[in-house]
């Protein structure tokens, strides 16, 4: 799904578009006939076609399922449909489809970059660099090491990924069940059939707690956070008068015919500079609930969810193709590591002196040790993201 | 544009949809070949067909604005078309276009809700009830009083809305204008033409100083600010047990046949756990400027503008519904008020001992010279939003 | 230490404080004296008394390390203190003490906030109440259970903050660790015993990848978001008019000598209100990461998650009081719920028509198997709170 | 005050700080104390003795004026004090005080950096320089423009700050005026002495419309979004690599000799990472308000105002330090426009050709004018901030 507004949008395909999230109520209230034991196949029966009414419809009642449940009916036939269920029931176990399908490409997408940066960590492990903080030359690092740095904030990230549940709601008009058990089926059996028709867990009404969709949002949110950090670095050692980084293929401008600009880079930015708010609009949302069924904190979510995660996703393809096509100026980085070389060994010299011996070596210290550590980290997590 | 992930959607109508940025964008290249000399009309040139190909585009260059000059020159034979500007240029006046109309509709709903309000507190200036203080009993007030709060908030939110300026964006690559200049244009005149041709006021390059956004931002936000505050006593009050309000159409349920649900409310507060954050996106994107163009903090700003404007039209669309149609029970707060009586006047009793009197009459202090003050403030400002 | 501004911040006690920080900086360079074969004891060596001009000499460089440095060498005699280490690697870890201390503490808050939540699903299991959905009723409910779900979103944030980790900051000038190796050590075993010192994780450098510091902030936000959902709740069923709830003390007014205000709930809201614009501010600073060392991203946080932390702590111990202290009025839950009935039994008489039997029974449906079910899992949480 | 987790806090003063709060409220309850008719001078009454034990009280009813009324009814005798006001009447009057006073310090600031960097475009208008978009090298510009967009940023910022206003509060327990009204008071002629005493505007009670603190928000952080601007581009050319521009007075490191660190700009960058966040705090408490006061609205304001002030006007006074310390590289500019003569002037090459002449000159286009213009604005604008 392309967008004028975000250059790339077409990267996170159709995860948690519009027709997703009908297709996703539509399974849903499929399973839920299935636990009231109805040989039901709702494929097709609801189609982008009803979209633009169920979008018209859902403001009368605040969200779109008493025009699906209503639709689903009349189509099937099946006149028990979403029986037993409440609106929220079929919302959030249909985001909870969303974001389970948009977590397994992101994993893939996640293991793409973890590679890309094992491949820059061991081939770069060497490389001499001069390592900045607040911009300035600081003491010799690798280029390596650095990248290690980029790949520890992305396998911190995907732990959080991976440690992401994805729980089916099943809780009835106030999260009692009572409809479902007043048309005589168990509480217990249905909530595990239900979840297990849809690939999800079974979990105890969430209506009003609303820490798994948070723990999407913080994920997340974490991926860009790693991801922009990435591009920070190489915005700043791309600038013409660094030229250590380069992206692969530049962008061009309207107007100036010899422009290669770091776009990729840019774009990734541009994304963590809204995910932090975005996930704040979660945790308002989340506190803001009340009653057994919140009054527009439960609304806030789906929107705010939708785009959290397509940015995350376009972010995140994006930067495999920064990693992989990467352009590392490693003989440029020689060259400003030595011109500054006195500068970067000063500290050298302050510690060898109370080491009482003369400064010798690259003082690299642990860089090595250190590439070989978050490499085996990295690959200890792959088969994970599998 | 319905929107099934935010019921509502539609109210905002085409304002800050993508067949409007395109199309602002050329309305944008059109007025600039007129300042170039050509009478060009480039309606019809670039079509809603035209707009997956450019959002697919888009990312190459980071905007579509390349992909746009390219059809532009392409379709209308003008192959000076563009020259002189930069991406950025179209962008950013295309988004003040945008945000003109859109403002332009925003002063029209704010008008009707501050018509609605002016005769709530009208109406209703001598309707006791009781004031309520961290959720409890007070004093006695009105509920022409309370919605005179009510309308004191749009109005401030108005004057912000009000005082929104929509420059044009005339830079040139770098904001030196050196493009236009040696094409023998004069800067001056070219800035002045090309705005007079937008509707938009002329203005030097602002490339990197955002104000004209995050002011938006900010005024939008301050609107959404004041309608969730009427949203949240339209709440507190339409509980069965206080039953003071009501909304006039009720929301239904997909399992309770009997809930009149407070729709309206719900969707405009939903609205407002958003916009903060939204608006402090734009500050973020704004802080983040560097050099002569920024990486990513521009990029940011279409989409969260256009969600922050479009949510904002959607819910004061909403209020204009809510207020006018809102079941004020006049009754039930007469009979609360009297229930609560002893406690309401108890700060009275405390100081007609204090002055030395007996406590006499309603209790009512300045609320009906204070009505009458915010209203004839709404009334003079009226006349402004036409 | 008591704030004007933020009425109740003594219940974090020293927590974050400024005394506090400066002592776990100090704590850290002793550590790491330790490290370096010293048998270093620098109790007493920086005090309060030296607070203001540590803080009024942080800006030169920064940070106070600098300054720290100076004086633990010129007081201690040891002239090698510090090296090795690098500013931030003693900033991190002291936080990171900080933070594993306040965690302690908000432990023990959180224990005994379940533990009166349990109590009060236990006690109330049985408690028929009106379930509210979008502020109306609904069908019946158990108060017994809507303090589960209070539980339940406590159990979910408790279950994020018992996952966090704490590591040791090492890393050297630039997370080469070339100083140390310089000086002889051993970087693995330096590292083990430099954490092992403090109490800490032993952790590859992190100066630019902040997870541990916003997961941090997602966990403490998770709690407040947590803890206002209570509040809502009080807030709203202690409205005079539906009396379900109220706080055991309630707070007084300046001017109304009847009012007992919910100012337990309206502080905790307060909080909450905050904390998810705090935790995105650590992500935002997360993702501003440049270099081996940011430029500003890194200097955010301190203040940041000072107050974020004490603020949870302070909404947390609030809590505690909030609910051992609620009163539950039990008998007016009964008359609403009565009083509704008709409404409340909508949704069975549907079911039971759907399911061909008479309705009967209260139509709790499975409210007293979900209570179970969520003491059950506090129950089993709990001893990992100690 | 200093902070040692604010490195520069102490140039805000005692600008928010918990004694001027303390005394703010004070010389409120003084000044309604005179519109009472007493001729009541509370100057030392309460003392920052008192602090401690009003900051300890303040959580029993949610703010602290319910001791301060009493403490200053035992001192002064004078037991109507406080009469006819309610405590939010206090705080945001006292809030008003405070705004105003730091307001005037924040003019002064802004006429100071705005002087600097007058000189600045004046100095520099000739200077030749790279302009860079998206971070690489586009066309000729001069460093008097770069600095002229810097001002833009801070003129625009300065705009809104000059349109803030400082109303009073004053609406008694629920905005009515019924206790000032009862104790014989006429309330316009009240307000407008309670106003006048104070130095504030007269206003009609705002107690639940807070777009006057949003609205010091909103341009607080414009400030800060402008300054960070400035300190992203002395970051970026001031790498070593670039050396364009550097700090009067870099910073010092903990263990490496030789480091300059570009501090200021590091801390400037810093307040406007967490001033978007603060001001949508603000704005989201706002949202919340409901009936005649708010449950937590309001009290998120005083500390989350405060920070945001204080962070405000700590980084302003950074940044005249940081622009009247400036150290401009001209040669090092250029050199780098030299050696990219080929590439900043592709564009030229290509608009001449269009326009059917040789390219000629320094394609500065209207480089010059615009700074003319500039500081035609900026020189207009210096005497509003006496």
């Amino acid at each position: 799904m392309a967008d004028l507004f975000w250059p790339g949008a077409e990267r996170a395909g159709t995860h948690f578009d519009a027709p997703s999230f009908l297709n996703a109520m539509v399974r849903t209230e499929e399973a839920w006939l299935r636990v009231l034991g109805r040989q039901a196949d709702l494929t097709g029966t609801l189609t982008t076609e009803d979209l633009r009414d169920l979008a018209l419809g859902a403001e009368a009642g605040g969200n779109p399922v008493l025009d699906i449940a209503k639709l689903v009916r009349e189509r099937s036939g099946e006149s028990i449909a979403h029986r037993g269920l409440t609106s929220q029931d079929v919302v959030d176990s249909a985001l909870m489809l969303l974001a389970k399908e948009s977590t397994e490409t992101l994993r893939q997408d996640l293991a793409a970059a973890i590679e890309a940066l094992i491949s820059l960590v061991v081939t770069h492990a060497d490389t001499p660099m001069a390592a900045r903080t607040l911009t300035q030359h600081a003491v010799p690092t690798t280029f390596g090491l650095r990248a290690a740095t980029w790949l520890t904030g992305l396998l911190d990230a995907t732990d959080d990924v991976l440690a992401l549940t994805f729980p089916v709601q099943f809780g009835g008009a106030a999260g009692t069940l009572a409809a479902a058990v007043e048309l005589g089926l168990d509480p217990t059996l249905s909530r595990s059939k239900f979840a297990g028709l849809l690939g999800l867990e079974p979990a105890l009404p969430w209506h009003t707690t609303r820490r798994s969709i948070t723990r999407i949002g913080d994920a997340y949110t974490a991926t860009t956070d790693a991801l922009a950090r990435i591009s920070n670095d190489v915005l700043a050692l791309g600038r013409p008068e660094v030229r250590e980084l380069s992206e692969g293929t530049g962008g061009g401008s309207s107007t100036m015919p010899h422009k290669q600009n770091p776009v990729l880079s840019t774009l990734i930015r541009r994304a963590a500079l809204t995910t932090p708010q975005l996930a704040a609009a979660l945790h308002a949302a989340s506190a803001d609930q009340v009653d057994e069924r919140s009054v527009g904190g439960w609304h806030v979510e789906w929107s705010t969810l939708s785009e959290l995660v397509r940015r995350t996703l376009v972010a995140t393809s994006q930067a495999v193709d920064l990693l992989t096509g990467l352009k590392v100026h490693t003989e440029r980085m020689a060259e400003t590591a030595a011109a500054s070389r006195e500068d970067l060994l000063a500290e050298q010299r302050t510690m060898a002196t109370i080491a009482g011996h003369e400064p010798t070596g690259d003082y690299l210290g642990a860089a090595r040790s250190i590439c070989d550590d978050v490499v085996a980290r990295a690959e200890a997590l792959l088969p994970r993201l599998d």
